[in-house]
């Protein structure tokens, strides 16, 4: 495995191909080309070809890419063997909403616990997942063996909840607030901002440029 | 403006680069390096002033672009001159928290109605914009000038209601959804996809890369 640092851009289309490769696997599909990864993926076939090729050789040429092999190559590539521990920070409207996404397990993240500060919230449990006190954070990441933090609350508390996060041993935090938050060396951070991907489509509506499947 | 089609990548990146202008902007930032642009992005220095010299000359070399003109041009190139008019189909927990993103209306999408089947949520206004039977999605489309549509429904009726938004003449979908839509030519569609952001994240950490700010 080449583990040499491959750009944002081409990750976020390696998750688009596995994406699609997952859909195929469930369908039977043997093989698929570069031209189908391309169209579903918002890229073009030359640009897959490059990306895959960075990691070994899947395909023959004229033939396809034989679906379960490089489906399974993208999932040792991305990190996915493993399940990740994931908690929810933030049981509002769009934590709650989070939590009832059953896709994450399925693809390797397994949300085990949220946090929230409202006496209403905490106790309850949301699809299986226990609701925890926020003051409690630390603590309950450490026992569960929490390693990626989703942050779904208030801009206000952003920042100070990375920091907690951060000393807290998670390596990895989603933020869907539009604070920007900086918990320091040793803690990746992806920011999750609708109004990038419609800044995407407005850009597509009035380029004309042709309609995609998926933009990963 | 140069109109030629950019990849999905260089857009996202573009977006990128545009948040962090406007939060620069209102700090009172006159100029920016491609070094800060990069580190915020996730991105290479080398690839922000690719990215950027597609579209002009911004810059002078060693003295870095200047804040609000840049911001001004890319806010012209992803076409957000323009305020666009957005629906949020579906007012469960995912849409109602949509429907609370202040953020949207600053960066030109303005969300003008929400759409549910659900009688305890029609007629309601949620952060002031009004819930309306699904019933009437193609004429309150028609009437309220709806452009883009947000679909924040479960899987099961999303492909049926991507069709009815097409016919209705909306001409760009954000599929929260884990169903593949297929609205047509003419209909631009992105997905809004958690685990392709989780994915991102597991690489990061696995392969030891540096933390990134942001990851449009």
């Amino acid at each position: 495995m080449n583990t040499r640092r491959i750009s944002d851009s081409t990750v976020r289309r390696l998750s688009g191909y596995l994406r699609h490769l997952r859909q195929l696997s469930a369908d039977g599909r043997p093989v698929v080309s570069s031209r189908e990864l391309a169209d579903e993926t918002g890229t073009t076939a030359a640009q897959v070809r490059k990306d895959l090729s960075q990691f070994g050789s899947f395909g023959q040429r004229g033939r396809g890419y034989p679906v379960t092999a490089l489906r399974d190559a993208l999932v040792r590539i991305l990190g996915l063997r493993r399940q990740w521990r994931v908690c929810v920070v933030g049981a509002g409207r769009l934590g709650s909403a989070l939590l009832g996404y059953e896709d994450l397990a399925r693809r390797g993240f397994e949300v085990v616990a949220a946090f929230d500060i409202d006496p209403e919230k905490v106790g309850r449990s949301v699809r299986g997942v226990p609701v925890l006190p926020l003051e409690e954070l630390e603590r309950e990441i450490d026992m569960r063996g929490v390693e990626i933090a989703i942050l779904a609350v208030p801009d206000a508390p952003a920042r100070q909840l990375a920091q907690r996060l951060a000393s807290a041993g998670v390596t990895g935090i989603l933020n869907f607030t539009s604070t920007k938050i900086d918990p320091g060396p040793g803690v990746a951070v992806r920011v999750m901002d609708i109004a990038v991907e419609l800044e995407g489509l407005s850009y597509t509506i009035l380029t004309g440029a042709r309609a995609v499947g998926t933009s990963p």
